[in-house]
């Protein structure tokens, strides 16, 4: 039985060198990225058995992703195509005063036409949770229908779904995303969302408790989690569980958000309270911080530690 | 006045590093490349008054393709557009028994919606010579048009005119390409032809000279150049004239062919005759596949003193 | 069900970048490299379901060797241990005069401690192919029985065998080696050897063909395969078969004849004659080759067209 | 008709990873720079039309500096000299409590040999702006002669003119260089100063307002510019302006002095107003300590945006 | 005659690039490192006579140890042997908030053998200062009687003596460590310890100061030492004497204490006072901690000035 | 007692990556070599005690000079200077039909001013062997009066003397060359001369047998070695002595006539014949060329298992 199943697009990334412009750029590390396997990376590295559904090219740089996802302990779950592309993102980083700088290239990618028919629905059942974030149903109106079928699919069948709101700006409008996200709603579990999401896409209103309080009322949602950047993260479950973020010294701050929700899930899956979840999901969010590329290439221990112990930053010999 | 003017589409080459596979692949190295560009550049480094016509996305990534031809002397003559993308092209390098794997990405690029009045064409009526290869016309039916438009608006002002056939099976079947070319070649006064395509594309039967002077009597080109490889070069131009291939440590094979046409057409607009044009095409080509990246590199005296001494491959100290 | 299973050491390999000594190294490039994972993974790339057993302590650097064997797709069943080290060996890359020099660091691992009953034996006797090099024996006492029961019990269970005697005098001795692989001989189908191997080791004479026929009667292998280096391989099997090498442009030499076991076993698991899949174990080879690292990292479509149509070296576009 | 002409020295500048000792070096990143160049790549990058006045050696390496400022669009009006060497420096980076190490190796450059009659003085007058900075009347007599010819020269013809008093310890005391300076001030229109400098040079006393209105009156200028590092720059031109720094990630120091510089005259070439350029300069010199090497590669819309808005440092997406 | 001899264990350092985890590396950078040797190196770059007695394997590695100690000027005293390997270990740098995380593999080196005749003991006795760690005594039982031999041998030969507590949690309980060190204390006349050292392993109490005078008391060192971190250190030599930090942009910390004592000795040996001697340890230190390594590669003149100055930042030019 | 006292400019190798050109350059490895501390540090790695005479600026590159040396275990006889700078040379690699491309910038070095007086004379007097190029010589009339005196000084105190002719074009003429080094002979033992230079500079006629007995009947030279580049080489000394070359997978050419003289002198100093001194030098010379940078950083044993047994290029594991 798989513990977690997510389902959506996953990149190359290309960053040239820290202090290298993308417009001058002479090389590119390669990374492999997207939200819903990043989230499955995340939960891998913590123990759980997950699972990642999509469709990819049946090319050297569709292998590329996949050789990454089992590389993490991740079992890729794909349709190959004949046709399409494997999409790409470049990534500039930067510092102040400017910021990252992500250009996607992720048009005509096959995962845009796949349709219920072709997910894996048995395996989707027979899993403990499901995932997807608000960045699937984005990329075609194909999708937006495929991932209404997917939760439905997992809900019917008992399985716990999650969805990670995740508002893109360069995929579509906040009016474009409330309408379809609000749609999948009735089927998902726990929402996690960006403070900032909440009030542009979902019209909430109130400090981050009362948007917490007000989506789970509105949309009868069993956990609602907003996340507050380095202000940290609000739960409400029952009760309202607050958590702190934890300092870091960023290398690449890509992904973060994605380790928050693996960790999470992971540690809730494992059998932890919400609170402790919460904890679960800021430790792994900030270990993530701390690595190269989009995956939180975590170890179940150091996690713990972190929440046990709090910061470190010392030698251990 | 400008010397040569060159129209195409010009991509970004990422390549591992040699003995990694792009299905493994953790970094790119990053060039530039493309048939008409890598002809300007040629053509640039050994002194003529250069110019590339195409269209670009206006993003850091094509200021990337601009910022890499401005380097080499090359006037680019862009026209951006709001939307498309830069095409790609990944390569694996590898040596026998694989030969070197090209991965085309180029969908949506806007060159491919150039119309002839979009080109710059006061420039090209300017022009000592004008050059497109046959992967222009290829790219879309627009561009066909276009390439017929261009060839003839520089034949008509007296600019010499010059057609690289370089057949690309992944972009059309050697019947559309058959059609589209031989319609530009009342236009075109001097023909570059691989011996194979000739053979494949334009039904050439017959030994290099045969194929050359049928080319020449079939569709009256003032000069017809046979390429063949490390067998050399062979030209029909009044007389029949012979080239030898330099022998080379090849450190990157891709590119060699457009140096070679840029050679000839640098020296030829020199004043240079056939015969020493040949030469000089086929010194340019050798010394470009000691360089990494598409681009012939030159120095004018190297490829003077190649012509004259042949090789060398001591240290001049 | 399983298709092969395989059981061995695998190590971190450290190599200075080309032209660099030990003596004076600043980086090391870092593969992972063992006999039967280079097998495993050879396999496991052609589309044989392939699983590897072994002991690894558990430690990050642990962990780095199962990392990569699942990322190749192999399943890494791997007991951890509490105490000992990852192996290591060091190769620098030499060129003539000199050759390759490799330094083993592989004392105190925990597989060499491995018992029968902490193998898997279940999942080998689910088997259709198990495999050991000589290696394993050579390791230790423990190994050298825990290696008897595991072929003892495949061939019990009618599991296909085979063993490659690959002998390493920083290992054992000639004497020690001999004494304990024709102990092994009963319960194995398939022989792997050098031909430098079975006169130094086995005390074989005459030609490739009388050394392959006197090892099938000796010891009553269904197959017997000599390899040859760059004079290709000879099978006993019924009949005699012949098999040439490619000629390469080597990149990395160091698998290369774990490849060819690993391409030769995947055709016969995939239901190919012996001859053809000599052929295929001498392309994967041939393309181990161009490939830096231990692992061949083929693509079944190009083995099969190295087989079908001999080498290429151009570039395909 | 070019919009911004500069005169002066352009070098290799060659520096170790970071963290590496100059004394224990093992590779350098080779990179462009030379103050009047920095400011022409500056302004070049924001639209304007540059040009920068030199002389190198006809060597590969008197070609790569043309090359690098070739790329990034600015014209070089080299002359060519068959003797002499291009100057290189080599930069240790720091942090504290050590700073950047700046070793100076420019000796039997060229440059210095330019007499007023080998500038392309055509040219100069017919620019809008004619910027040189203090290093280059501090490298020879002759130059000290040449610049001020050069300076008078323009104001005759209407330029404006600009100089960067840029004061070098390791080129020349601070008498030589006040006596030398001030006697270029009656044809300088803006002067740009660091504070310490004025102080030490041009013995200027007060607060920084007290040192540009003084040097305002003393010698006649239409615009005074102090900069004084992170607190920021301030104007007398008719009025006081004041300008604060932004806040910066810094991956390299090294000529945000000129990116100021040249952003401040880009937006004045523009019709910008002092304060407006002010904020364009602050802004150019912020966004250059984000990238590597001594050129400011700004994209307008960014500076813009800076300049609006104030610093980011989030991910656009 | 030798100003300073040091005993102890020296390793190769692997280390990924920053960002990377050891579980996933691609490439290690190769530096050498052991507290011993890297006090001579500081020692050494400080204008000492440094010389540092060990045993190695006599393989590539071993000669990369001693090449890397030669090259700073330190003296390698070496015992040869055919047995056994060069210790490694494998630092994941790591920030906020994880820290640095090693992995020791120093297990069957041949320093662990050595007894107290294969010491070149002449050597000692003619040298001015002799230093050794605690770690070496915690190597082996052999070790232990090794070491408190050595210092019983210099310090009947009027040798000065020194001695790092260095506690390592990785290869002997405080119990263990408390043992053996206050064993060798009757020959020690510099005690330099950690104050967290001093708590957990010598039982001390109080404020660091209390530390310091009570160790002083107990064991009737000449000098104490006691370092902490960004709190600086603090030393009981007749009189107390306190020393702050520098404020540091750390690129690698590893080895910054041994720097410490390597400043520290080497201004003794000088002829300087005690707290002038631990000015220039901590601005030892602290320099290290700007540089790639466990070595101290300081110039003289640069502690100087910071001792004279404090810190600084800027560029020199 | 010092074995082998060479003395002669040493300066930075700076190279870009293979394939990359120096008008196009982004990156430098950094190498340290020069003729005579080349064969110091060849003779050095074979066991001879060596020591180098030179002057350098007292700065980072003088000192990264220095660290080299001792890193090779060659004893550096500095004299420091404050003036000067470090020469350096750029390299280009090619491949045929290129060359190596050698750049020299070494001016105003402070070697040039060194007074037979500067040199360490009593250090001379007191070694066993002493080596000068005519590269010494050439680089100003001080250096040839310089070194007329150090031969003189040597030959007077019974010091074997050597002289590798290494006539460079970009020094002097062949006339100037011709003068001052005959003027040296008087003083030589042992004469080495390509017999391309023989020929050009010193007027050789025959064969390489006649070059080599002509130039010692002339000038009474005890030992002629005539070097041959792939043809080996030819000693007279006595008797004819002739040596084959090796065949090598070349990486890297630079230095490898020093690393002969080395290999020549090391095993001379060790008590070898002629004839065994001409093996060891062309089998340090193969070596030397699968090496990255001047030096030839052998291992004895292997230089004396390639002259025993000849070229292996397989893999010893």
């Amino acid at each position: 039985m798989t513990g977690l199943v997510t389902f959506g697009e996953t990149m190359l990334r290309l960053s040239p060198p820290r202090g290298q412009r993308l417009s001058r750029v002479d090389g590119f590390d390669v990374h492999v990225g997207g939200a819903e396997s990043n989230v499955a990376v995340a939960a891998a590295n913590l123990g759980v058995d997950s699972a990642w559904c999509s469709a990819l090219p049946d090319t050297a740089l569709g292998e590329r992703v996949v050789h990454a996802l089992r590389g993490e302990g991740v079992e890729p779950l794909v349709t190959w195509t004949d046709t399409g592309r494997v999409g790409t993102y470049y990534l500039e980083r930067g510092g102040r005063p400017r910021g990252q700088t992500v250009v996607y290239d992720r048009g005509e990618t096959p995962v845009r036409e796949l349709a219920p028919d072709d997910l894996p629905l048995a395996r989707v059942r027979d899993a403990d949770r499901c995932f997807v974030s608000g960045i699937t149903p984005a990329l075609s109106d194909q999708l937006a229908e495929t991932t209404a079928r997917l939760l439905e699919t997992a809900a019917d069948a008992g399985v716990a779904t999650a969805l990670d709101v995740n508002y893109r700006s360069k995929l579509w409008t906040t009016d474009a995303a409330r309408e379809t996200l609000t749609g999948l709603f009735p089927h998902v579990d726990a929402l996690f969302v960006a403070e900032r999401d909440a009030r542009s896409v979902l019209d909430c209103e109130g400090d981050a408790e009362a948007v917490a309080a007000g989506l789970a009322d509105d949309y009868g949602f069993e956990t609602v989690v907003v996340t507050r950047g380095e202000a940290g993260a609000l739960a409400v479950h029952d009760a309202v569980h607050e958590q702190a973020a934890f300092e870091t010294d960023t290398v690449d701050p890509v992904g973060s958000g994605d380790a928050f929700v693996g960790g999470y899930l992971a540690h809730r899956l494992d059998g932890g309270t919400v609170p402790d979840a919460l904890a679960y999901g800021a430790a792994t969010a900030a270990l993530k911080r701390t690595m190269e590329g989009d995956m939180a290439r975590v170890i179940p221990d150091e996690v713990a530690a972190l929440v046990a112990d709090g910061e470190d930053g010392g030698i251990d010999r």
